[in-house]
């Protein structure tokens, strides 16, 4: 009910706060039987890590997963999958300067508002360190769902107004290898290039800037999602948007197709031979809040990093006026470590609605 | 489970089909003591109805509630509320035709694969009938909500590619008031009578058009949302993509907030001495999940109506090709009638978290 | 959260007052393409409705259900079964008196202690009527239930200080025959015959008493049941304590296994060629909280009704000392009606588990 | 879904093999601004541990618990509470012997059954080692409640068939001092003495016993509890019943009531001037599932422990006869260590349904 937990049936519980002694998350409900590659969860959480590249923040956290239980022998037994990152790189002191005064599109004042008390060091509990449990997560789901053949592919599609062209994803490995060819995790590599760029000189501005992640999912099965208020986009939202700093969700034609008629926006049905497919896709892949077969396809819009190197105005737990200092080590922009995160949390969804879809029928 | 309930602590769960007995609604943990007024909950449904405009489709349902239960001489007792609006206007032999076909971007094909069986009439449980029920029980959690002060109040800001200009929300009841003034539901009268206009044109040639809904809540208190997984505006989102036609969710900056820089999109906190206020609101009201006092503001965009009146070439059950027929009777344009639902579930979120939030301290 | 919601995947939410327009429920989470006998939903029904023979209440209630969704055809869908039962019977004024004062051992005072507010009449949402509900919703699920094999079987084991000896079990549908030959459903006749006179003296008395029922599981497969909290004792556990007048629960050897020692009480496993059985079954068919695919048996113990002819001192709304005097028309013993909630109530929690142990392995 | 949670609001979430890493649990829910004394909870499950006394189990592990999470200057912040125990005495090999054989009236069978796959070592994940992860989350849970003036306090009543008298509660305090001047956890020290001498017999002999443990909770405010599935005493026997080794609970009058008439059972209200009280109390506290704000109590029954130290015949893994040896260091009975369990499992309930009251009324 405090909101940490997360699925139906593969469902997650994460805790701990950026600067305490810990983080970690129980996954409850992963099937028993499922080999573990500790190496891929470890892989996952390096993408996500702090200090990988000129790009994103300089602190350096090795981000080191351990698993407490669940796992036997390399197998999943069917109980509780513990998993803990300890936290290593605490410079606290970057933040006794902050303990009374309220960052600006921080969550600082509304914590202090709701519970009277908050973890100030580093943002505690709001920090995007959090997200590094889901990662971890996510990668066992990621696990279960190649045991059945659905990938889950996500890149940076946008930087501030630079948009990548559609890419392919035809061959999921290929995406990947493509996208970490460079450090922003755009597929497109001119247009890498150019993000790249543009997030080098907004750093040295000791400004922000925000970009888009595009996900998609592929080889999934007609049928996963239920049908009111659990559709399967319901949930990849709600997913998305409990990621930190995203300010909106779109899949299928998304915004741009409530500017369509029906008459160019239906997808037509044709059979293949294979397969029952649409001629074209502006329902990404979902049709009534249930799969259709076709390529899932969703982005996701993240604000810019409200932590800047200028000075602001604000305000302190006594309401009194105050000036905040930009310090610490932050990410200019947050979209090349959020595309593991984006892809963990559509792993996490796709996993329990895989599995609360067994229920469908007798 | 088979995600029919949606909500924690004010918690609600709909039933039935579009050409069936009925459809309803049964509301668990709405607090006991709160005067119901039955005429309030029956006007919000006139809103939703069919056949209330000649850009609304031309079906007649009078949508009458019952309340069966948890009302005792006009206050609540703390035990579920039922409420059931029989279904009248059942002309199923509009849809006999379709019994074996799927209809483009319909939920036709996705429910008979996860199913193996449906009721084909009208969409059955896919039918955006099964939003009246939401409704009813929507029009209860506002009734709570004002008893607090809370207001939830949305029109239509788009329809196709005419936008209307920013409105006034200062005054929720003169926002109704205009809002209702026309038949499109939009605050603005010139925009208004532009997309009433395009509405109609559309209309006449058997077509149909998308549009977008913006949704305001005002005099929300600080303190609601969890901060992780349910996020207020992450619940918020969820139950708006969880509404029939719904593809794309933002709030506050929303996608345009991507393409901003920290320095410009950052809300200063002020104290303009009888509260903590933020001098822009690109936060949309809610900092980590949490509300934060300003105003709540999301927009909701909606694809074009499914139904059109020109032949669709498709597929049967069998696989085969065929072709489908436009006919029946259905909206040119949903936005207008989506505007209450949008509100009912804005309001059943609200209402959780309030009534969540009473656990953050003890 | 305010509990009107029973099960996981296979899960009930009921609604009504004894003496409001109807009661009901909504099953959410039914499998598709389960052939749904309407008949045998309502004979479940006649076995616990009011006025059935000369030991039970008098009033007379039809007590006819009516499924307004879920099902096409004669086949679930998928989506949620809604059944309501009207009201017929509602003699309101015979609890005209009791408006202000509180029935001893009733929900009265912690009612209206909780909520400041009670449908007075009739015991309102308290009253036992509510479990006419559930046994509809578990008549569906003994339906699913069969259609695996399942049998679940219940009788009168003892009334009073009367006790039945141990039965067979090994034919359902004798022992469901055998026990619905006399009016207190024990399967045992003599012992049958003595409980039906004593319960007849009791009630020329003007008094009640109270008994117990026990209940098997036969066929169930193996492997049902979760390991930690949600074990299949627990649930059937909580589900019996759920039912009205119910104060004690016992699986296996229960009580008395308290009092034995290991080297007599360990149930030595044994493999018959067809199957890996137990020597004995003081572990009443779960270990673990696990079935083990012997047969199922637990005890349930019902306290005397509260409702007496006699007078009684007690207090009123005001904390005033009052008299309450006995009135109305109530079982003299609720074990003979309790048989089809008991049985109603193991088929939901049974039912449920064979779901959720879908997702045991991948 | 896979049962490793418990509670609504005040929720855990427990994880961990008896033989691997650590075990845990995470506490989501739990208000903020309480003070936790990480004392006292080392001192509960001190109470718990093995090792404890020549009654117990000779196994010894320190079962010291950790704190990673949600607590900030030694109080609650709101954000989950993680506290893992790591484990340290892993005699691993004394469990070798058993990998394919199954243990009778052990878990073995059915887990192996249920997933095809089961850390074996010591139990694994059906070792009753998983309850300290609980007492460790009830000693939070019972300063929650203590903070509000409640006490849940219980000690061993019966062991086989030597049944302590009734105990006074009117100081708990007092009543805690009592019992833990004694090894076996029973508040009569006569009694007490009997039931040493007992186990102590039994202990000799290679064998276990059963017994039972009473729990009282005391100066709990009315109102606590939902009226239908989610009555207190409901929640309390499923708390009960997911104890390993639990076969029956009653509350109040429980199975005896069950031999009364109503005239004699019923508790009849009087006003003592500060409070509406009953003269009797085998309502135990609690009518209609709500709690009427006098002592509530009920008796829980465990079984022998399954370990015994002689040889058995049983079956392995490939369905073939086997002989089982009694090895390994067990507890000859286990109601002295589980007298904590059952308190920390009551105290669960109570914080839950403590949370839960506060939305009855807006």
């Amino acid at each position: 009910m405090a909101g940490n937990t997360f699925g139906q049936i593969f469902r997650i519980t994460t805790f701990g706060e950026s600067h305490g002694e810990a983080i970690g998350v129980i996954i409850d409900g992963c099937p028993a039987q499922l080999d573990i590659d500790l190496d891929y969860i470890q892989s996952e959480l390096d993408k996500r890590k702090p200090g990988q590249s000129k790009i994103t923040t300089q602190r350096k956290e090795a981000d080191t997963v351990k698993i407490l239980s669940g796992v036997f022998e390399g197998k999943t037994t069917g109980t509780p999958i513990a998993m803990i990152i300890p936290n290593e790189d605490q410079r606290s002191k970057d933040y006794s300067h902050n303990t009374d005064v309220f960052r600006p599109s921080h969550a600082d004042y509304t914590y202090h508002s709701k519970y009277g008390i908050r973890d100030h060091r580093g943002g505690g509990r709001s920090s995007a360190r959090e997200t590094a449990a889901r990662v971890a997560a996510g990668a066992v789901a990621k696990l279960m769902l190649k045991a059945k053949g659905i990938e889950v592919i996500a890149h940076v599609s946008s930087v501030g107004k630079i948009d990548a062209p559609n890419v392919d994803i035809s061959n999921p490995q290929a995406f990947i290898e493509e996208r970490e060819k460079n450090i922003v995790r755009c597929v497109d590599p001119a247009t890498a290039e150019e993000m790249i760029e543009k997030i080098d000189s907004i750093r040295k501005q000791g400004d922000t800037i925000g970009g888009k992640v595009t996900c998609f999912i592929t080889n999934c099965p007609v049928g996963l999602g239920e049908p009111v208020f659990d559709k399967l986009h319901a949930d990849l939202g709600k997913a998305m948007l409990s990621i930190n700093a995203v300010h909106g969700f779109e899949y299928g034609s998304g915004f741009e197709g409530s500017e369509m008629q029906g008459s160019e926006h239906n997808d037509l049905f044709v059979n293949t031979g294979d397969q029952i497919r649409t001629l074209t896709n502006y329902s990404g892949g979902i049709q009534g809040g249930i799969s259709n077969g076709m390529p899932i396809n969703f982005k996701v819009a993240f604000k810019p990093v409200a932590t800047i190197m200028t000075n602001q105005q604000t305000v302190d737990a006594n309401g009194d006026a105050a000036e905040i200092q930009g310090k610490g080590r932050h990410d200019p922009c947050v979209v090349p470590r959020a595309v593991p995160i984006v892809e963990a949390m559509a792993a996490l969804v796709i996993a329990d609605h895989y599995l609360r879809n067994k229920s469908a029928i007798l």
